[in-house]
């Protein structure tokens, strides 16, 4: 077999446009445009590289970005000062705080400053109990939007069998909780299970995010499943001296034999990850202001 | 194999009496004597009996029980007014309503009501969001009993396949959470899952909480597993005209033969939910005073 390359650039400019025909209509029919605030604490040239993809995106859907820049001696005070202004800007909807911040501040302390009907990210503790106890609250982008690509490449996932490679706060878990909702059996596999091959190679739908560069091997997959490879590592270029590449968790080459779907590195899980920080933006504005969520773009 | 039949009633007792040596050390060292409120609204008789139970083994640890007793008809208000209260006292460290309340009123927000610190249930979206992301809270009684069951039966429960039927946010998805937190494999499984016997067969761990009387069969069990019946169902005594019976969600008989352990119903898990909730409030009341949490008693 060879496996259908899932396109998640395509489908994430799908979504996108999604986003922005809502956004359109928002303006029209209501008056209302969402509004995204990111925060960045100090200069690390990745975060600006982020923060400005981000604008960009936010943007080009017709919603308005409010850009703060804070120097990187920031006093918690200060940074909390400001997160609060954002809770209380009827012009925001959606808030986050490029991480990492300076090791002088608390993830942990932001998150849970940051209103979790804002908190687009969907990192909080509130948003995370939401996800578990299933109710509507705000879902982490990443795992939010794999859901998104399996349900548009599976159709309805009840019954299938579903395995969760790592269980990280920022993806495994919620990602496991979204799997249960849409009716998957769902199993988490980790560092410390025995036997990952086997784990693997039981799953229809096989998410893999624990950063080890090509940790699943060809052979662990069942023939046809559908493979989401959410792992992205740096590595020298092997061609090119100087140069790097992203390589995923997953063996592509061997993978893509095996699979009967799967994502690529780059270009599979990452381009999704902005367009369901816009989509969770648009979803915080609807239910701002007593509107229907939009549909297809929420978990 | 004939399997061990794990004590539940033996191992609830042994944990009321590490609660009561705890209580007792609290009180001599730090003069501080943990408490716990309980609501009745209306007259059920079955919540009357629990009620009273609660109360006793409160009492027999040493903790001081406050019990409120509120019309069926009370308003919301007032029952909101009554939890403030409670919230709001030194001397309450944990507080519950006993479920179910009368139709006018929403469980789901006389939960969100009571302090997160004092939800000794653990039934709050707050302590849902703090044990999914593996943080100190309070996690509810009946999975952190069945918890120490397996704690106690099988040791270290690293890496083993553990597999948990049933995906209720009373028991189901905390189950998978506390499992997954010790680092076992975790796999929810539920009602819409293919192939349950053979989900079922791979478990070392199998955790049943469906509420379908002797569902798990025999021959779904992996010899030597450890089983954990979290199920309940009253049935009519097959030899006792006018009696009935609990049975649990597994087929006890056929079951013992290949399990290595399993608990029975009754006098497996049930025993160890009044347990663990008498070992919430002492956790609380050992954080409201900045003290250490009581060892093997909390996730």
């Amino acid at each position: 077999m060879v496996a259908q390359i899932i396109d998640g650039k395509a489908f994430a400019a799908k979504v996108r446009g999604q986003v922005a025909q809502h956004v359109s209509a928002l303006k029209a029919q209501h008056n209302q445009t969402p509004g995204l605030a990111v925060v960045l604490v100090g200069e690390d040239p990745a975060s600006e590289v982020y923060v400005a993809a981000k604008h960009k995106a936010t943007v080009e859907t017709g919603m308005t970005s409010f850009e703060h820049k804070l120097p990187a001696d920031v006093s918690e005070a200060d940074l909390f000062a400001l997160i609060d202004q954002l809770n209380a800007d009827p012009d925001v909807h959606g808030i986050l705080c490029q991480f990492p911040v300076p090791e002088h501040l608390s993830e942990r302390r932001v998150v849970a400053r940051i209103d979790p009907a804002k908190d687009v990210d969907g990192l909080s503790v509130v948003n995370a109990g939401l996800l578990a106890s299933g109710e509507a609250g705000l879902v982490p982008c990443t795992p939010l939007g794999c859901l998104m690509l399996l349900r548009d490449q599976v159709g309805d996932l009840t019954g299938k069998d579903a395995v969760v490679v790592g269980r990280s706060n920022l993806f495994g878990k919620p990602m496991a909780q979204l799997l249960l909702r849409d009716n998957c059996t769902v199993t988490v596999a980790h560092s410390r299970s025995n036997d990952l091959p086997g784990i693997c190679k039981r799953a229809d739908i096989l998410v893999a995010a624990v950063g080890r560069a090509q940790m699943v091997q060809g052979d662990w997959i069942k023939p046809g499943a559908t493979v989401i490879d959410v792992g992205i590592t740096r590595v020298p270029h092997p061609e090119k001296p100087g140069k790097s590449r992203l390589i995923g968790d997953v063996d592509f080459g061997p993978a893509s034999e095996v699979a009967g779907a799967i994502t690529p590195v780059p270009g599979g899980v990452g381009p999704m990850t902005i367009a369901c920080l816009l989509a969770n933006t648009l979803t915080a504005a609807c239910r701002a202001h007593g509107l229907a969520e939009p549909q297809g773009l929420t978990a």
